[in-house]
């Protein structure tokens, strides 16, 4: 399924006609959110997986911030910033949109996702530095809750109702990886379930969804990528079969 | 035209009918954005200028994180955060488009705004504490070449063609407090014409739009609020007649 992350010195692949392209990293949380969106939303589009530590000398060509995720265009556009992506698909591929209609309802979803950068940089701190305070558990614990209220608040399976949309989509990678806090720290960091359990009720259900099955990975895979870059050498293929 | 910033034990006037109403501050560069887009769309609203200081009570319970920008609709919602905002805004009031139609057109503009947001993050370090380093300025000056580059390749008086559009709004309010870095840091710190020149155009060109009319300070008034805060006593009411 996936394929080598091409590196310095490499040749990047030509386009497919009819097809987007998209410049991912098969551990990265941002470049996670276009592939679920483009998933969801069924649009066909390949993948060039990039190693993002010996970068290749045409990423830098294709953008001068060099970052994944990056989204080709068939007209040789360039699009990064993963919710700036987002917003362009739900806007240029108007079927099974993710974002409500309603530009009050669609502004409250973005206050969401925006509200959920802060666990995201709280979540981020535990992964890629050694030691974690307490302190910090219970920031994201604490965070983590409003998401909860907000499921019980709206009384729907999904934070888009029935079926996912652009607030689930964009929380997803984050939650996918809320495991790592007890892999990687302790079992004195498990989430304690009666705290959240609409939300951990809500991550089952993802778990089941298609879109999200496309690319999801266990707690332990996503901690031995983890581990491995600490390390000083991350280890961006050792899901390929040698 | 200002009225004073409310602060602690205020009470909060009534909605006005047929009016959005913005919670602002006269010198927040981030209100500001909304006031231009508000401006600029001709949308009527009343603002009620809040004292960030000394916040009032009834802030934190309109929306918890108690910021400015904060906007009041009709029917009591309340959105935060000035790019979701004024997305929203150009969404409910098509009239007179400050982003391109074209969802591609549009993603672009975004990029370019949120490419602004590292000039911020530098211009508010000038601003904000005591000292300057030359380099710090090189930096500054680095990105704002980038957008006199983009005016020039665009061949347009604004970023927006002929009228300004999102992107001369979104960036103007850090591009008017410009002169502070000189006012504040001292005239080894005057942004070089040759450098910028398109943009010093534009800028010009700016101060003589209506809706940038509206909310427009000098830069000596600017460094005047800011002074007072870094004295530890912000003077929010200054511009008031007495």
């Amino acid at each position: 399924m996936s394929t080598k992350h091409l590196s310095v010195g490499s040749q990047v692949p030509p386009l497919v006609p009819g097809k987007l392209r998209l410049y991912s990293m098969r551990f990265c949380p941002f470049a996670q959110r276009v592939h679920l969106v483009l998933d969801a939303k069924k649009i066909p589009y390949d993948v060039v997986y990039v190693n993002l530590t010996h970068k290749p000398e045409w990423l830098v060509e294709k953008n001068p911030l060099s970052k994944v995720p990056l989204l080709e265009l068939k007209e040789g556009n360039i699009l990064y910033e993963s919710l700036i992506i987002v917003d362009y698909l739900d806007e240029a591929y108007p079927e099974h949109r993710l974002y409500p209609k309603d530009p009050l309802l669609k502004a409250q979803e973005k206050l969401l996702i925006e509200r959920f950068g802060a666990i995201i940089v709280l979540m981020n701190k535990v992964y890629y530095t050694p030691t974690m305070e307490r302190e910090q558990f219970v920031e994201i614990l604490n965070g983590l809750e409003i998401f909860d209220r907000e499921l019980v608040r709206r009384g729907t399976p999904f934070f888009g109702g029935k079926q996912p949309g652009m607030v689930d989509l964009m929380i997803w990678p984050w939650c996918e990886r809320a495991d790592l806090i007890r892999i990687l720290r302790g079992d004195q960091f498990v989430l304690p379930r009666e705290r959240i359990l609409r939300l951990l009720e809500w991550r089952s259900a993802m778990k089941e969804d298609e879109a999200v099955k496309g690319s999801y990975l266990d707690g332990e895979t996503h901690a031995k990528f983890i581990r491995s870059r600490q390390a000083g050498s991350a280890q961006y293929d050792f899901l390929i079969a040698q």
